[in-house]
């Protein structure tokens, strides 16, 4: 196969013709597949369901001597601060147990900034004119709406194959206008990259201009290999703190990924000064989270050694999962040369950047043949990705042989969407 | 036995040594007794703790098709809106399914009022220079708090026996500058009393001169009877929209003492406009609430009907408690003049208001001999009860017999303030 930039006019011709004719073969097939989300199948769900009968009686709903089934402790059981210290790295003392999603945890902490300010801030951001906040793309479309909806102006940071560039970073945040950035240290959603030690190094490191600047580090992914042995990864609370940066950081994970999605546990880790601000403040709107539910989770995953073993399971299902799309882009699009990608060992996405232009067509093709992807644009700020070029693919959810399906019609979209501006 | 102030100087000298010694003998047995707080006692949890293997194979998360163990439905399932919609009397649609605790959708309402505004606000409420909230009191603590937490500027309101004084509401509901009120209509905390027929009307027909006034209606204990047969309610979203007023009420409500306080599921009843307005908001800060807890909660509680029959199993565990407490007021409180309070029949509370001046001695020898109860004041804006005579006791928690003795505590406490202003 030829790369397509090297084929002559007739080439092209006839590989549009080719293409055209498989692109409507699989239309054919009317088939409704769903790669929008980082779902976990079904497979995973059945996995760890035994988590539903872990408390059964009264009496196993006591932890620490403390009845789980009332009112009461609104930072989280101390056994669940002491499991999630010990995966993250930090103190049990540094944890927050919330509720079944990390994300509201981060827009409570944003929502905050707002209406309260942060332990570090002169006043509400609300107060201010201008607030930016700094976003690496391709990300997290949640993230970058959170900030959005409350009025922050985003600012694109380019991703390398190393996390955010640092260069572009260390100079934005010299406008004390700048409050923030967010950060998917490991498996980065959705390059799926690790950043690496000198990047956390120099994030850990900044003097931003603004003293309450704020780094959202969502470590979603904390434990989450499909293809790979784990990877021990630092503790950003002590990072920065050896750079007098203790403050700066809230970190964010939850068992979204390990236990049910939207029915597990979150946590928020930040330095005890952060704690004791935020705990002032989380406490009006709730008397304690759901002791119950972070109980069970405890029970069923006891420890890190046996989550990560919990994780190896899961591993299995994901893997020939994500093999299953790197392999037909191997196969169907390197040798075109229309498209580059990384190739990750964990988290939850494939995160494709097409030549310039094609995103957006290539997923209007997708949704003709019958699959639903991550919208175009979605990993930008605004959902606007000015080359038009990435795109997310979420191989979680469908079985393999739905997924093969489904990339099929992905690479038969791409090329013809790519073919479409040269033949 | 005598009113105190129809006592001789000599009779009052004789009682105040006998209170005295009865006050240092129950001290000196050195009990620690909590009755700070509405929280269920350790029978009522055991009541419902079937509920914990209630679910328990893949197969049981199933709900009207849907998996209930991954991603999505942030408005909750559909099941659980049907159970709320009917235990309140509103449309399942008008029913938003929240998380763990149904005061963290007062909060985010009131928080998104202050950050975005609500539906028909000109500008967020943070960009105001004065917010005023209206507090009916002796009210909650905790609803109080969280618009001081904002900084709104809290209005006491006078309850009468019928619910908040009208006369008053509706003369201060004229100044733009007021932008709701927070209401427990049925067995109000802490007088237990259930608002009139009247005053729900007058309340439901309000024209006030804020577009965005917002009538937080926290209906916590629709079905909480402990000593009647279920009183129906009226659903206020149907009352308002009689009145053209759809828009201006949030209802709140949860399974918080129906099954396990901090580990059931909320629920926010408001119209549809107010459900999009409101839903487009939430969606930015989680993909969905816990839905296995909530599937777990419809499958446990089946309907209204099921539910009411649990509730008077509840009731069959605190009736003793409330009457325990009442009689014992009615014996050794009511022959002397120094104090009223009303005779609830559902609800979590007992309001007693000591003559002006009493409550915070009454309370602080009640801690000199080991009982804890809600701090004076807290039932009031910025916690000043501007008489110092309401107190909240909660019953519920402790076993009758430990009852029992912190309200000897309590009443002695109580003659000894009252006798140490007159002899």
């Amino acid at each position: 196969m030829k790369m397509y930039k090297e084929m002559t006019k007739q080439e092209l011709a006839a590989e549009k013709a080719a293409v055209t004719a498989r692109f409507e073969e699989l239309k054919a097939q009317e088939l409704h597949l769903d790669m929008s989300r980082g779902k976990p199948g079904r497979e995973q769900l059945n996995l760890v369901s035994d988590i539903l009968t872990t408390l059964q009686t009264p009496t196993d709903c006591v932890a620490d001597g403390l009845d789980v089934r009332n009112y009461g402790e609104l930072t989280g059981l101390p056994a669940a601060k002491r499991l999630w210290a010990e995966i993250l790295g930090c103190k049990p003392e540094e944890c927050f147990i919330g509720g079944n999603a990390s994300l509201t945890l981060m827009y409570d902490t944003i929502s905050k900034a707002y209406t309260h300010g942060l332990l570090h801030s002169e006043k509400p951001w609300s107060k201010l004119d201008t607030v930016k906040f700094l976003c690496p793309s391709p990300g997290y479309d949640r993230h970058f709406k959170v900030t959005e909806s409350f009025g922050a102006e985003l600012i694109t940071v380019p991703m390398t194959a190393e996390g955010p560039d640092m260069n572009v970073v260390e100079e934005l945040v010299k406008d004390p206008a700048v409050k923030g950035i967010w950060c998917v240290p490991k498996y980065s959603n959705p390059d799926g990259i690790i950043y690496s030690d000198e990047t956390i190094r120099r994030l850990a490191s900044m003097k931003p201009a603004a003293k309450d600047f704020v780094l959202m580090w969502d470590n979603a992914y904390c434990i989450h290999e499909f293809d790979s042995e784990f990877v021990p990864f630092k503790d950003i609370i002590s990072l920065c703190r050896e750079y007098g940066n203790e403050d700066m950081v809230f970190e964010y994970a939850s068992t979204s990924k390990i236990t049910f999605p939207g029915a597990g546990i979150s946590v928020m880790a930040c330095s005890e000064a952060n704690m004791k601000y935020m705990v002032a403040l989380l406490g009006i709107q709730t008397i304690s989270y759901d002791k119950v539910n972070q109980w069970r989770h405890v029970c069923y995953l006891k420890d890190k050694k046996h989550t990560l073993a919990l994780m190896k399971k899961h591993a299995e299902i994901l893997r020939p999962k994500f093999l299953c799309v790197l392999n037909m882009l191997e196969k169907e699009i390197a040798p075109l040369g229309i498209a580059q990608w990384q190739k990750p060992v964990g988290g939850y996405f494939v995160s494709v950047n097409t030549n310039p232009g094609l995103a957006k067509r290539t997923l209007a093709l997708c949704k003709e043949a019958g699959v639903v992807m991550t919208g175009a644009g979605a990993t930008f700020p605004y959902g606007k990705d000015p080359q038009d070029s990435n795109i997310r693919i979420a191989p979680s959810l469908p079985p393999v042989q739905e997924l093969a399906a489904a990339m099929e019609i992905f690479c038969t979209s791409l090329k013809l969407a790519a073919l479409e501006t040269m033949a």
